[in-house]
């Protein structure tokens, strides 16, 4: 099978660019409308997406000085959100993100083993610590953990709940209703995890679900979280302006993974891009400075400050003079760096930073015609950058619509991107190998052995 | 308006009567088939039942011995499987299981504030403490909190979802795109809660939902339990084998309530009735001597066990003798109680007890026509026994397509239940008011001082 480009939607109803609401082919109350996501469900569905991405942030991004302009101040649980979007849809998949500091594992594999019977094996769960100061305290804390401590704990979470989905062998349920036997007793297990952070004696109480697992995506960046990643990760989202950086963190993450004995090409590397397609290059850049022109400064200060675990904060400097030092924090610190190399490597004021920021919030901006948008990803997707990516429009349902119509098709042509789906699961459709049940290799194991 | 009887739906999908999946007409994998839910959701709104509602329990009932017999050995997280069922219907509400002992304020109200999104205002709470050592193996613990302690956690943790649920006023989203102005950020409030057991700044990251608050429900038959649901609960769900002892637990309620300061018509009391209909007593009674027949000795002795939160075992006692003395322990206290009750009064041998208590797990059990089925439910709704009924059908689909074409129909020809829906919202359809925003309320109060 040729390798083809694996495709990530990122369709927060609000639009990616922060001014996205103000654009007038756009729902304002997008980010709260279920009929809307519902929309752009479909869409992506149209599309032949492999999944439909959300973030998650525990906290109302409130940034700095908003007064009022942000869109994203509310919006809906990802998981309870997905549940409701998988009837509507047959092949999508869902990648939901859950905090691994602020939920215990049995939630957690709870509600992705039942995402995953719902959508008959569509989910996959982004794995994030959570880095904000915010979100500590809306869980009982008045700062957040350190940044070393909440990757440990991510580390351990992943682990209870990957024993968690073992809980149950693909063939425990036996429901044989003349001798009442409903299912196996010696392919139920307990997880008896006991570990630094978390005690869980399991079994759950879901059964196996359609993947075994649900995929386990990460976009971790620090050297912790590419650790993470490198060890847990089935798929990775990322975040580079340049190839070289994309290809320094490509190679890093599969020299990391081979390390650990895993399989490279079981890890889809998928980077952010934000595109501004026109069927002129004249076309997509009136398209890109039409939303640059609805950002209000106050906003654009807000961004930089949310986007760095509210680390940043830029109210009162000159909007027009370069980036002042940054203080080091328990914030997000990846992203901290990132906005730093971004302003530096461009010779960006403040007003510049944010202007380019607004538009995919730290992911790459691309903004041409379908050739060239296709060139570009393509470069990306035959020199080690990229297995794929993530789609994030500025602006919906059209910037999303723009994709599916003329760069998809670009795609299709140049033999880089199926022409419909390959399998009934996300996973089938990643090319990822099912996960088979710890409990049931162990036994084959021992039975070989005997 | 006529005041009118209530209808809760109890259906898991294995059915409610242990044996129910040896039954031909149930599907013996109904418990993990969302396919099968949703035709149940179906059926119930054909029935114009006010709700869905689904128990949880955060571990796997095992019960003692059951030697894989139990079909609610697996289920799905209520709120997940709730979400994907509101699009396929129209005015069915969704009353979801969630714990305050082991999950967190800031998550649960997320959760249910969607799922209210999504349902366009169908969302209800059933808030419990979850009482079972093995669910507090599963969160960290070696034994679970002692009852009293869980109970003013519950009351806390109600609290808080409260506060965030009022975050966003309910005209705090403006969405001006010409000004730039997306909400009016006076009408955005902190949570700012700090108490015993837990701290949250807030505000929610979702906003007020269509029912401003999702409807709370409550089954505490406790002292604690009582205190807890007359201060809090719109409906409470109970259990009751007598009409008298029905009365007194709807009186004290009431009694509470309106000590509390609360309208007592916002109460609504439900206790369980599992219903065999027939067309004749001796159809009836077939039915229910049809599942008695299908009971494993091993599944009544786990069945009993499970109930009691795992504190009474009755392996090894003679199946035909008297029900041992309890011991003290922090399960389940009223379950143990009422077990307790259901024997003495009966002068039940332990294996009459399960044969019994399995048809409805501590609820109350009628066998017989429509016309003497209708006779018990009019009693008790006319005599201060109930407000209305959650009904457990004892097999699935038809113990609920036995009661949506056979009593529901008498029911209305008495005029004791609606012909349609009344209205779009849950809390509309149970005629529960709509809970104005604290903030709104102090502005006011405030306005109309000065």
């Amino acid at each position: 099978m040729t390798r083809k480009i694996r495709l990530g939607a990122f369709l927060p109803g609000s639009g990616q660019h922060i001014a996205a609401w103000r654009h007038p082919d756009q729902p304002a109350d997008g980010a709260t409308s279920f009929a809307f996501h519902a929309e752009l469900a479909r869409e992506a569905e149209r599309g032949l997406f492999d999944a439909y991405f959300l973030a998650d942030g525990l906290a109302v991004a409130f940034g700095g000085s908003t007064e009022g302009g942000n869109a994203k101040v509310a919006g809906f649980e990802p998981v309870t959100l997905f549940a409701a979007l998988a009837p509507l849809t047959r092949n999508l998949g869902f990648i939901a993100t859950a905090s691994t500091t602020y939920e215990e594992p049995y939630n957690t594999a709870r509600k992705f083993a039942s995402l995953d019977l719902i959508s008959d094996g569509r989910a996959g769960w982004n794995v994030v610590t959570t880095a904000t100061e915010a979100a500590a305290r809306n869980f009982n804390l008045d700062r957040q953990l350190p940044h070393a401590d909440r990757y440990k704990r991510a580390a351990e979470h992943v682990e209870v709940v990957r024993k968690l989905w073992d809980s149950f062998e693909d063939d425990a349920f036996i429901r044989d209703k003349d001798s009442g036997v409903f299912y196996h007793p010696e392919r139920v297990h307990h997880a008896d995890h006991a570990g630094e952070h978390f005690k869980v004696k399991g079994p759950l109480n879901v059964s196996r679900s359609p993947q075994g697992h649900p995929v386990i995506v990460q976009a971790g960046q620090s050297d912790d979280g590419r650790g993470l990643a490198a060890a847990t990760a089935e798929v990775i989202f990322t975040a580079h302006q340049r190839l070289d950086t994309a290809q320094e963190f490509y190679r890093d993450i599969k020299a990391r993974a081979r390390g650990l004995g895993r399989d490279p090409g079981h890890i889809l590397i998928m980077p952010g891009v934000s595109p501004f397609v026109g069927r002129s290059e004249a076309e997509a850049r009136e398209k890109y400075d039409r939303l640059t022109s609805l950002i209000l400064e106050e906003d654009g200060i807000a961004l930089i400050k949310g986007l760095t675990g509210g680390s940043l904060d830029l109210t009162g400097h000159d909007l027009d003079g370069p980036l002042p030092e940054l203080e080091h924090t328990e914030g997000n610190q990846s992203r901290q760096a990132l906005i730093r190399q971004i302003a530096d490597e461009n010779g960006f004021t403040i007003r510049q930073l944010y202007q380019w920021v607004a538009s995919a919030r730290g992911h790459f901006t691309v903004v041409g015609t379908p050739v060239q948008i296709a060139d570009t990803l393509q470069e990306w997707f035959e020199n080690e950058g990229a297995d794929g990516f993530n789609i994030l429009p500025p602006w919906l349902p059209a910037g999303l619509t723009d994709f599916v119509d003329l760069v998809i098709p670009e795609l299709q042509r140049r033999g880089l991107f199926r022409t419909e789906y390959e399998g009934r699961t996300l996973r089938q459709n990643l090319g990822l190998p099912y996960p088979v049940n710890r409990h049931a290799a162990a036994r084959a194991a021992l039975q070989a052995a005997e």
